[in-house]
């Protein structure tokens, strides 16, 4: 399928990606995990995302979230994303060079979901490793760093 | 992986559905499509769901969406959905038999997003058929229906 003219310059981002992570947060116990992420397109002005991560230690499911990636012109991007917490985001965000900086514009959760408030993403990609950071407003605290990553093209 | 006891009573969707659906609202043409849908787990409380659709006619991508089912209960089940046309869903559902019925408590739109205010979705299992039907209400129209299918199980 013929990518589509609006996501040439996102183009950096599409297939598989495996690596290793690590995160944190003052209300759990450091972890690190293995990941697997996937951008897609179908010829549509979208990329789609979905990622999926297991412990480091026991190799048990961790974390997973499936969302779309929409361009806006050369150097917006929004993206929309849900996860199995409970959680949806909304982000409105900037290309710039090879990294792309998201700001949630709004988190919403579940009745039974953790509080998340706010949510920053940032991801850089280097010809052939992809690393990002997931800074997050969570239960009552400040957005603060939680997550980072750098994974390998497959 | 082993089902986790929580979603014992939602196997029933688990696996990978085809069918062809058919679709309407005031202000677009009718359309029919293809579709595929997965509901997957790995073994933690909660269902994965993607779905993919094309055009009957030009089989070209039609409509994608992903999201996951978190079963609160025996008879309640929250979804979060997000969707490539910059829509995100938040629904509060109910199990009676093997019809799940959700409403959205909330939908989200990213700027650039057509608006949608309220989704239904109706989902019903028999055996090796999973039919269901999405009613919308979006561009200012009140809620109605938007889309039928019928899936088979593969």
């Amino acid at each position: 399928m013929e990518l589509h003219a609006d996501i040439e310059h996102l183009a950096m981002l599409l297939g598989t990606w495996r690596g290793k992570g690590s995160g944190h947060y003052p209300t759990i116990e450091d972890f690190e995990y293995f990941e697997e992420v996937t951008f897609g397109h179908v010829g549509k002005p979208f990329i789609s995302y979905i990622q999926k991560s297991r412990d480091a230690v026991t190799e048990l499911p961790l974390h997973s979230e499936a969302g779309y990636f929409r361009p806006v012109g050369a150097e917006t991007i929004e993206l929309v994303l849900a996860q199995p917490s409970g959680i949806v985001e909304i982000h409105a965000g900037v290309l710039d060079g090879t990294t792309i900086r998201l700001e949630s514009t709004t988190v919403l959760t579940t009745p039974t979901a953790k509080e998340v408030s706010s949510v920053h993403r940032i991801i850089e990609v280097n010809e052939s490793i992809l690393s990002y950071e997931v800074h997050m407003a969570a239960v009552g605290l400040p957005l603060q760093h939680h997550l980072s990553a750098k994974l390998h093209r497959q």
